[in-house]
């Protein structure tokens, strides 16, 4: 049972106009009434209404900061417990300020994702709802963003749930076989279990036709430009940064020296290589031996490799050319306005005619045909349509596999007319695998290393 | 007059759990209506409520973001007219779409500072609480917090005003006596100039005695930690980022190259030249023709020089003492836990004996000696009374310097007995003078400016 009253600053930290601080539990009301001076007390407020004031400090009589207070009461709030959000001034003092009067009263901080654990555990949303959360806050374009909006809306959980239902009946028909064999025939049983298993399967097939897109979607396509000096890398970079609104942001949990940029082409997120290591591979050609340019170039799932079509290939980019022979690799013919010196029919010993874009960066030529490029290689041309479930979460795509695989290892042990009884542990362990997606059968150590990914304050 | 709706994101960018964009104007609660699903529609909601529902893309009839939106009606709201401000998931997407759809009303993007300039211009705050406001967010100990809050809420136009006051009584006496000089003697009216400018003066002198101080919360002392390799220095940074809650934060605005960092000594809020720079002043007496070492010296409020007492000192340190003779300098002889090779005698030719700090930072002994003397040589050893007026901000102090010497002149003037109708304009310039700190008198250039240094969204 929990019991405790929790809080944790849930904007992001930084000079800004406002800061919410967020406290959830049983004592939330009182305990921020305790320290708050406004036109009523708190406990007196209605559900759902804002109020005036001041943060004071007990101890000194000091006022502390000016804020509005908002009032949830349980069920209608975020956990469905109590919640209070304080909106303070922005910038670090303030949240910190309010945060240290907070943590004097019956409130401690929150674990990261502990509002959102308890969203799950009082059963306002289901686990695959939950991870659809943070998929929200870390989305990082708008197709990534629908598909994690409607986890959350839950989805996933209503195309779950009847595949379950599915499977319980069938594993009824099959306890009522064992208990009382007279009433059936086993064969009927096998047949009934080849029949339904079959009907899943093609279900979480349908599902997991689009989880290779999903992933992508959700976690982008790890992407590294190589090519040798004044090839136009830089150009590239600033081109794919400007004209596809760059999303540039600082990964919690790790210093501010590690940042991942992020372009969105198409609505593909490529993730590209970190700063630093974009500049290592800048000159990967001269640096072709160097161990961490060559990581960066292992690392990628995409390398998009820059050629100055008006000077011939050299012995570095030929190279290259042979060590990426088997990657994903999207050929750039840069600066295409110039007469043209490099020799087709070699490039065409190394890449495929298809993965070759001409391009003129620097005249903002061909980026179109890049992002068709790339679309095709990921996503076979187009994406699907806007209201396709994606499954797009490593963990639900394994457990859609291995129920996948449970449910044919029960076709097979049916078919082969192999004892109901045995057939039975394959089916349930489907309908749990099924289930530990949604989080009915999910064991606490997952669900706490599940929650534990949460950036603070969710 | 104001007439047009305005939006802006109001916290900080980046990973968090949840997001706020503000709106304001008299069109905000029907246009935000407009594109919001929830259980009734906001025309009908109370003010100061909360309410949960969706945002609604018109054009596709898609669900745009899963939001709650608080209604507060003018006059009781930030602006004094009606605002909205939507809570969304955090993360950089979310608030995107979101503002995509709200520009798609007859909703514009809001400039830096606007909303806190409409509060002005509706008169809910006065120039100098709009000023606080901008302090509080920039605040960066909490000391400076607290004289920001206290600008905020008042404080200091509270004792601006009954000089304005005074001084328009003095002007409408002087009018009184050019109107009609029969009704008065021209040198009791210089008395009275006289008592009156000298009140006004010892007020604005009380004001201005911790003005030096209040810049110094304000803005933090820039501070360069410089020394030969191996002295400490990493060692410091490292001992007054942890003890005293180093405070990092991104400058907006500028490139997230540029990054400055604060600690916070005694509340004492030192300003460290940016990592670069501090990396480069680590090695500043190898590099001591190096251009960009000399120019973060030169910058500098404060040097902490870090001399190791265990050996004795070089050519380099001896150079760098002669450079820095005139400066304000701490030196900190350091692994005095080591026997001392320092020659002190030859250390005292240079700096005076008590801005020598003994310290062992790796054995975390004297930090507190450290935060004493910088303490000592700024604020003459203490730090004023919580409740004091800070005068923190440079336009005030330079109005209310202003103000004092052309209320000096008004003395002079009448002391000379000079004729009143050209004493009358000297003390209509300081009265002038003073307004343009609440700003009652400044030109809309002015407060332009100084809104236009506000961050987005307040």
């Amino acid at each position: 049972m929990i019991s405790d009253t929790i809080a944790a600053i849930a904007t992001a930290v930084g000079e800004a106009s406002i800061s919410v601080i967020r406290v959830s539990g049983p004592e939330a009301v009182q305990e921020v009434d305790a320290i708050f001076k406004g036109r009523i007390p708190l406990q007196q407020a209605d559900s759902h209404t804002v109020h005036y004031g001041f943060i004071m400090d007990s101890a000194s009589g000091e006022k502390v900061e000016e804020v509005l207070v908002t009032i949830m009461r349980a069920p209608r709030s975020f956990t469905m417990e109590d919640v209070v959000e304080i909106s303070s001034h922005g910038g670090v003092v303030a949240v910190r300020r309010v945060m240290d009067i907070l943590l004097q009263q019956k409130i401690r901080i929150a674990e990261p994702g502990e509002f959102t654990k308890r969203a799950f555990l009082n059963g306002r949303i289901d686990l695959s709802q939950a991870e659809g959360v943070i998929d929200l806050i870390r989305s990082k374009s708008d197709r990534a963003f629908t598909v994690a909006l409607k986890q959350v809306e839950g989805k996933l959980s209503r195309q779950i749930k009847p595949l379950q239902q599915t499977l319980i009946e069938t594993l009824a028909h099959i306890e009522v076989n064992i208990d009382y064999p007279e009433h059936d025939v086993e064969s009927f049983t096998s047949e009934l279990i080849k029949e339904k298993s079959a009907e899943v399967m093609k279900a979480i097939d349908e599902l997991l036709r689009t989880a290779n897109e999903g992933k992508i979607l959700r976690e982008g396509i790890t992407t590294a430009i190589v090519g040798r000096p004044n090839a136009g890398k830089s150009s590239l970079l600033n081109a794919l940064a400007q004209d596809n609104r760059a999303i540039v942001t600082d990964i919690p949990g790790t210093t501010r020296d590690v940042i991942e940029e992020f372009v969105s082409i198409n609505n593909i997120p490529l993730k590209l290589l970190d700063t630093a290591g974009i500049r290592e591979t800048m000159d990967i050609v001269e640096k072709i031996g160097v161990e961490r340019s060559r990581s960066a170039v292992n690392e990628a799932d995409l390398l998009l490799l820059v050629l100055n079509s008006s000077e011939p290939l050299n012995e570095d980019e030929l190279e290259l050319l042979e060590q990426i022979r088997d990657r994903q690799v999207i050929v750039i013919m840069n600066k295409i306005d110039l007469p043209r010196q490099l020799d087709m029919d070699q490039l065409l010993q190394y890449v495929q005619e298809d993965s070759i874009v001409p391009m003129s960066i620097v005249n903002e030529e061909g980026i179109d045909r890049l992002e068709q490029a790339i679309s095709s290689l990921f996503f076979g041309g187009k994406l699907e349509a806007a209201d396709m479930t994606y499954v797009s979460n490593v963990r639900h795509i394994g457990l859609l596999k291995q129920a996948r695989q449970s449910l044919v290892d029960a076709y097979e042990a049916a078919d082969q007319l192999i004892p109901i009884d045995m057939i039975q542990i394959d089916v349930r362990l489907a309908w749990e695998q099924l289930g530990e997606i949604i989080g009915d059968s999910a064991p606490d150590s997952l669900i706490d290393q599940i929650f534990s990914q949460f950036c603070l304050g969710k």
